[in-house]
């Protein structure tokens, strides 16, 4: 989400700070930008034992299948936030059941908060951002087809966590990092 | 953590994008800064009861006391981010057993995760943004000289969660936004 104007504007550098790591600075003005973790909000919806995914029209990860997730917005909570996106990506309507998942991938400086989530109804359809959406029995979920390590961990979490009412988030699997090969067929 | 150059450089000023929300501009090169939400990690630390609070030597609030807690960095996960607060702050060694709360503060765009934690060791001492620390027991605490409303929170969510193993996170207070009133007295 970074707008290039014509011409100068920022780049990518190491500047000395004593961390080594890569600030965008601008060459313009010396602006540096100090880049923070981002915030994932997303949420495994349910209704009637099948779960909804949408199959993501824009890349990364094109064509592959996800939860509704994405960037949490400048003054929205976490929980604001899911239902938002369970709004753009499925046009789904979502009663949120509580806190499933605190996931984070290092290497890209991103925490990701997953809700549980109830559908209030199944009419759902694909939002700008999804190619289709679905719902899926445990069975049907397209494992091999799944865009991102976190969207399987979220499933299995939610399996996992199916008939408890109350429980700690989960986290990352041990020995996960979040880091997805491009080369893999699966993703994940 | 924005660094402003001598000349030109970064204003606030809102441009048209159809949200209406304030933007860095740079003046100079017309690059535009999005802003994301930020995460504030932290832990309210116990050892034999007793609870680890730091007077802050840094404004905002200055002098008031709050839990360790601070911004997360690129590359670290929140839990990595607890810890390290703990270690600068209060020069405090720190064993998490859970994640205590999620909560937010969308006015300024902030999602606080805390942990609950166990001290190694009660041998801590000030950190730079710290001007003194110390241990306290619940009827210690000084609640009217606390740093953010949140800090409270924490404080009494960590009570009721004490001889609880397993439990969803806490959110926000009902009705509470976590908004600081400047000219109140006791900050929460």
């Amino acid at each position: 989400m970074v707008s290039y104007p014509k011409s100068g504007g920022p780049i990518r550098r190491t500047i000395p700070e004593g961390d080594n790591l890569e600030r965008l600075v601008c060459d313009a003005c010396g602006y540096i930008h100090y880049d923070n973790p981002k915030i994932v909000v997303g949420a495994v919806a349910e209704s009637l034992g099948r779960i909804l995914l949408c199959r993501r029209a824009i890349e990364p990860r094109k064509g592959y299948w996800t939860i509704p997730a994405g960037y949490l917005e400048l003054n929205e909570s976490p929980e604001e936030g899911a239902l938002r996106e369970a709004r753009e990506e499925a046009n789904a309507a979502l009663r949120l059941t509580g806190l499933l998942a605190v996931y984070n991938v290092t290497r890209i400086s991103q925490v990701q908060l997953i809700y549980r989530a109830a559908l209030v109804s199944e009419d759902v359809s694909a939002g700008e951002e999804s190619e289709e959406v679905g719902l899926f029995a445990t069975e049907d979920i397209p494992w091999r087809d799944l865009a991102f390590p976190s969207v399987r961990w979220a499933l299995n979490h939610f399996s996992e966590a199916k008939d408890i009412n109350i429980f700690s988030p989960f986290g990352n699997p041990i020995g996960e990092t979040g880091n997805f090969d491009p080369k893999s067929t699966t993703g994940v």
